[in-house]
């Protein structure tokens, strides 16, 4: 069964699933555009699809099998809950909505009305991501005791209602979410404790750079840095274990590396070296002959693999990837960032 | 009145005071050397020095104004107060003692007996910590919101005493220490939380990774990180501020820089990028025309300056520099990091 799609909210996220997110899934088609817009229908005819001025009206349309939500995220919950209860499988955009409560009351709906519900958090499949978690699975790095992540920007402003709180604005949404998401998704255990530091540098109304930590009750410490005006660049990920340490430079997944420390290392005695830092010994220079470089594994898949994993999924081929209850966890995350950045102390979770 | 020194404990930082950090001050002497090793007795005295095998002996030589006590942390305090009880002058290596309560014992030993009593937190002259505070101080980066400082290497094990718990070992007393009265002395406002994650990497006894939050009040945070083990270098300072951002590579004080945004930047309007992370507008690569690099602040002034302070401050010419209040300040943030730790929360302070 292939999917045929129902769009609400054609904005630039929309274009972008119907362009790019479901470019290689087998017999897609995408059959009408809802929008509160007049342009944004008119443009949806102009491209061959249905142009719907009212919500049920589309919902009505048997032929569509799966509604995308992709509006901003204030009216994702009315919106989704409608679809569900129209019958309709729905894939929502990130953040699924603004608080666990409402999210209950989303996946309340899908169980009633036995219908796929699902957030489309494609991070899990950018190639940055897919090289990472390899690294972490792999063991390569011994036990992993730090995991960094980082998004560093120059742009500072935010745009449209992603600077507006109403609408659910803002880095820890917006980009936050995808960042916890592919965390949860790659260590495992239980988060225990969650500190958080939020700034409005350049956007007065919402957060553009935040800074939180999560630790794992398995030991492992989670820093997950983003911001809008950071001048200089950093490297995307940072894993270091007892065994290794890896970066990834950027999102393509290709640049950056694994090193570790050679044999003949334990050969050769430490001494004390005088640097710019003083004497030292056990910061002293390594001499790089004792430094091992292995390269990033590679990778494969991307981010249509999201959707391909809900066609599956509907017709019962597949176990959807994306789970209600991981958006919740991730979710739960946010609740408790807010909470400390508020408070300005850290904040138990689960 | 020169500076005329009794060591306590000729091990290899006494050797560097000697060698170097009192290099430049003028008119200075070692008159003697106290130790429980005789070979190190025997080598001072070689040196010209005179050699004591018991304490109250060098006490005794009213020739002696100032000692230096660089022995294993845990007899910091005792040895400290028999020194300010015999009228001496007492310069304390870092970290001071274990404990707060024990510092304060110290304090009133210095109060009691009207003696100079200072500690050697001499990275307050490092050449990249006199650059990064110039840089903070300058107000070129705006409002700082983020203070990143960190040290990387690559050596693992520690070495000695150092990997002691029972005298203080650990990488939080063995440069934690000098970290945090770094960030003290530069940032105003009072730290409200602190949270701080340790790990046993590569030496099972005691600490050889840490990471620490301290929230300020004015909103500004800082994260120190510290690590023996972590094989991917990583910039000594990061600076970020609404008008700039700031990296310092390494302890020279001279690599690294200030980037800020031009004016050209605000006539350009921002577009939507495809990049390897999908379409964006805030995190759009900034054309490079439209940043603008600043070389970093030159300096002045080094280790010697603390001995020469001293001096000063012997003789009532200049205020002491490095504080014991301070001292007590950092203690107790370095006790609420161990706190922290031991908890798996975040703790308040002042």
């Amino acid at each position: 069964m292939a999917i045929k799609l129902g769009i609400i909210g054609y904005g630039g996220m929309a274009h972008w699933h119907r362009e790019s997110g479901l470019k290689n899934v087998p017999g897609f088609e995408v059959i009408g555009v809802y929008d509160v817009d007049p342009a944004k229908i008119e443009e949806a005819r102009s491209q061959g699809m249905i142009g719907y001025s009212k919500l049920e009206d589309m919902l009505a349309n048997p032929d569509i099998n799966l509604c995308l939500v992709a509006t901003p995220n204030q009216v994702h919950k009315e919106l989704t809950i409608a679809a569900l209860n129209a019958g309709k499988n729905v894939v929502c955009e990130k953040p699924v909505t603004l608080t666990v409560k409402d999210l209950d009351e989303m996946i309340a709906a899908s169980e009633r009305n036995h219908k796929l519900f699902t957030v489309h958090q494609n991070r899990r499949w950018d190639a940055d991501y897919l090289v990472a978690k390899q690294v972490f699975d792999s063991g390569v790095l011994g036990d992993v005791f730090t995991i960094q992540s980082r998004l560093h920007g120059t742009g500072g402003i935010m745009h449209g209602w992603r600077a507006l709180p109403e609408c659910g604005g803002g880095m820890v949404y917006d980009w936050g979410v995808h960042f916890i998401d592919q965390i949860c998704n790659m260590v495992p255990g239980k988060i225990t404790d969650i500190s958080a530091d939020l700034h409005s540098v350049k956007n007065l109304l919402v957060d553009d750079y935040f800074m939180t930590q999560l630790k794992f009750d398995t030991g492992v410490q989670v820093m997950i840095e983003i911001g809008t005006f950071l001048l200089k660049p950093t490297p995307r990920w940072y894993l270091a274990g007892n065994a290794g340490t890896c970066q990834l430079d950027d999102f393509s997944g290709v640049k950056g590396g694994i090193t570790k420390v050679s044999k003949l290392a334990e050969l050769i005695p430490p001494v004390i070296v005088n640097t710019p830092a003083g004497p030292t010994r056990t910061f002293a220079p390594q001499p790089p002959e004792t430094l091992e470089q292995l390269p990033l594994p590679s990778f494969s898949g991307g981010w249509s693999d999201f959707y391909k994993n809900v066609d599956a999924a509907i017709e019962g081929k597949e176990e959807l990837i994306v789970k209600p209850w991981q958006v919740r966890r991730v979710l739960g995350v946010l609740e408790k960032i807010f909470e400390s950045a508020k408070t300005g102390h850290s904040v138990k979770y689960e």
